[in-house]
């Protein structure tokens, strides 16, 4: 991922500050969106895992393009935490989503800068030849989602 | 969009047809996969079409995340276009994806890269200055879409 990419992703975490929205339907709308794009990241490092872990043969190419679509995604999710849509909020989507967000924002915000440097790190390595490195990667981001599912997701 | 990328989604596109899965779980999250990925494209198209109609101010900043972000997101949907995954297949979730799109798996395929590349076009212009190329660009990308949505999704 190009420095400039990175730059244009941490100005915008800065101004996502639990950004006001004018509706409820728009809150909505943000936890839906959330939801979808973690949900494509779930999809794409699932073979990634699978691979990692011996459970389905490592084939470079895929490995490559899975990795570099959930580096692509990692800075997507996080637009979608607005205002009003945490657990215990008015809002009309069920969430998993802990009030607790709202209270550790900053500590919210850099595990979001954390996956997204460590998902980028993943793609870089999956060009090149390494598969150790690769497996540790893995290893890397899937504890970086589970730190915060741990933190900040209901069970 | 690097070369290198586009070589290796016209790779995944190719063998992606119809791929045959293992069990209706599969099937399911498969179409709920795909109708995640494509809820992060209509999430993230929203303010680039709002912008190109004068609905709200252009942000050149925005503009070019959101494009950029459209274009990565372009080519992930296809995939969860599992076989057993239409309507009228025997399947756990709602989906408006028609049975055509089985018959006619090589237009669809097509247009899954004209949107690809159409999008990679829309990221390209906005790293640039020309504002009505992009607002035009806009409406070929909402034009793509609606193609394959007219022919291919149900009312």
């Amino acid at each position: 991922m190009p420095l400039s990419r990175l730059s244009l992703i941490a100005a915008t975490l800065t101004t996502a500050l639990l950004a006001s929205t004018s509706s409820q339907a728009d809150v909505d709308k943000a936890i839906e969106y959330r939801q979808d794009a973690l949900g494509v990241m779930a999809w794409q490092i699932g073979p990634l895992g699978d691979m990692a872990q011996g459970k389905i043969d490592y084939d470079a190419e895929t490995f490559a393009r899975r990795a570099e679509n959930l580096a692509a995604v990692a800075p997507l999710p996080w637009e979608g935490f607005v205002e009003g849509s945490l657990r215990g909020d008015d809002h009309g989507v069920d969430t998993d989503a802990l009030a607790d967000i709202a209270e550790d924002w900053e500590d919210f915000e850099s595990r979001q800068q954390t996956l997204i440097e460590e998902t980028a790190t993943l793609a870089e390595l999956a060009r090149g030849d390494d598969f150790a490195a690769m497996r540790r990667q893995v290893a890397t981001v899937a504890d970086t989602c589970k730190g915060c599912h741990d933190n900040y997701r209901a069970e």
